[in-house]
C-alpha cells in the first residue's frame, strides 16, 4: 500500500481537465464514483461492504483521499480492493488534476469500478469537478435531516444521496420524509438511498444501481 | 433577527486582524469562544444547553455561521440569547474580518461570552484565526474515535475538545480511551470533556470550565 502526497494542480481549467478524464475513463471502461461526505458519515464502511457484495463480479479500486493518516486504504486492501492513499496537502477537497494523478499511481487497467473516497467536507468537494462519472454523497443519520438547508450545493451537484447508519434512527430526531422534501426541492432528479452497512438494509438497492450504472457506462450510455 | 451577507476580506493579514480583534473584546470583556466541528455534531444543540444553564449568570450571544439558511440563529433566540446569522457566501470557514463584521452588526455591548458557530467544517476554519480567545471544537460520537488520525490540524489549534452524543456510546465503536491518547499525541494541553447535551452528563465540567474562563478573560488572565 503506498501513500503519495499530492499539490493543488496549477490549473485555470479544472472543468476542461475533468472533461478529459471522464473521456479517459470512457475509454478505459472504467466508472470513476466520487463518494463526498462530512467526517464520520461512514463512506469507509459502506465502501467495504461494496467490496465485499460486488467484488466477485466486478474489479474495484478505491483511491483514499485524506490531508493524513491512512488507515482507509489499508481497511480497502484488507477488503482485496486495489486501493492507493493520496495527502492533499492541508487541501480540502480534490480537483481534477489530483484525482488524475491518484489513479494514474494506483493503475486503473482492468478495473470496472474506482472509487474516489473524497476528503471528508461538506462544502469545498461539491466545488470541484474531479472528473467522475457519477457523484454520490452521504448523510448520515446522526448528522441530522437539515443539512440540505445549510449545504444546498453538495446536495445540488450529486447524481445519489445515500442515506446512511438508518440502524440508529431510534437513538435521533431524523425525520426521512422531511430530508427527502428538503432535497428533492434542491435538486429533483436526484436518487435517494437509505442504508445501513452494519445491517445490510437497503443495501440491495443501492448495490443495482452501482450495478446498472457500471453496465451502461461500460456501454457508453 | 436579522440574516447578513458576507464576503471574504480582503486583507493579506488575517492574523494581524484576528490579534486586533482578540484585543478589541479584551477591553469590552467579551469572551469570543470559536466554536468548531463536522456538519450535524451538535454545536446547536450544545449552545441551547449552555444558554439555558449559564443564561441566568451571564450574557450570551451567539454568531451563527453558515453558507446558508437562518435555523440555527431563530433557535437562540428561542433561548433568549442575543443572535444574528451571518452567510458566508459559499466560504467554508470565518475569518478575523468576517467575524469582526458579524459581531459588529449584531453588537457586544454588555455581553460576557460570545459564540461563534464557524462552518461545519472539520478542515478549513483550522487554518484561519478568528480573533477568538478561545477555540472550541467538537467531536461527535457517531464521527469515530479516527478523526484525530485524519484532520490533526483542528486537533492541534482548539484550547477544548468537547465530545458530544455520549449517549449515543452504545451504538457506535467509540474507544474513549483510544481518542483521548490520538488527541494528546497532537496537543497535549487540551482539555477533553465528554459530554451529552441531550441528558446533560458531563455538561457542569464543561459549563464551570466555560465560567472561569469568562472569569479570568474578564480579569486580563
Amino acid at each position: 500500500m503506498r501513500v503519495i502526497e499530492l499539490k493543488e494542480s496549477i490549473t485555470a481549467s479544472n472543468d476542461r481537465d475533468a472533461d478529459a478524464l471522464r473521456e479517459e475513463m470512457r475509454i478505459e471502461g472504467t466508472l470513476l464514483v466520487n463518494l463526498m461526505s462530512s467526517p464520520g458519515s461512514g463512506k469507509t464502511t459502506l465502501l467495504s461492504r461494496i467490496i465485499e457484495d460486488l467484488g466477485g463480479e466486478w474489479k474495484i479500486a478505491v483511491l483514499e483521499a485524506d490531508i493524513d493518516a491512512q488507515v482507509d486504504a489499508e481497511r480497502m486492501e484488507e477488503k482485496g480492493a486495489r486501493s492507493i492513499q493520496v495527502h492533499t496537502d492541508g487541501m480540502c477537497h480534490m480537483d481534477a488534476g489530483m484525482t488524475r494523478t491518484g489513479l494514474r499511481e494506483m493503475g486503473t487497467e482492468g478495473i470496472d469500478l474506482a472509487f474516489l473516497e473524497n476528503v471528508g467536507n461538506l462544502i469545498c468537494p461539491a466545488e470541484f469537478d474531479t472528473g467522475a462519472g457519477k457523484n454520490v454523497m452521504l448523510l448520515s443519520v446522526p448528522e441530522g435531516d437539515d443539512k440540505p438547508l445549510k449545504y444546498p450545493l453538495m446536495f445540488m451537484k450529486s447524481d445519489v444521496l445515500v442515506i446512511t447508519k438508518t440502524d440508529t434512527m431510534p437513538a435521533f430526531d431524523f425525520d426521512l420524509v422531511r430530508c427527502t422534501e428538503r432535497v428533492r426541492r434542491l435538486n429533483p432528479d436526484i436518487r435517494i438511498f437509505p442504508v445501513s452497512a452494519k445491517t445490510g438494509e437497503g443495501m440491495a438497492d443501492l448495490e443495482n444501481w452501482l450495478v446498472t450504472a457500471v453496465r451502461d457506462w461500460k456501454a457508453g450510455l
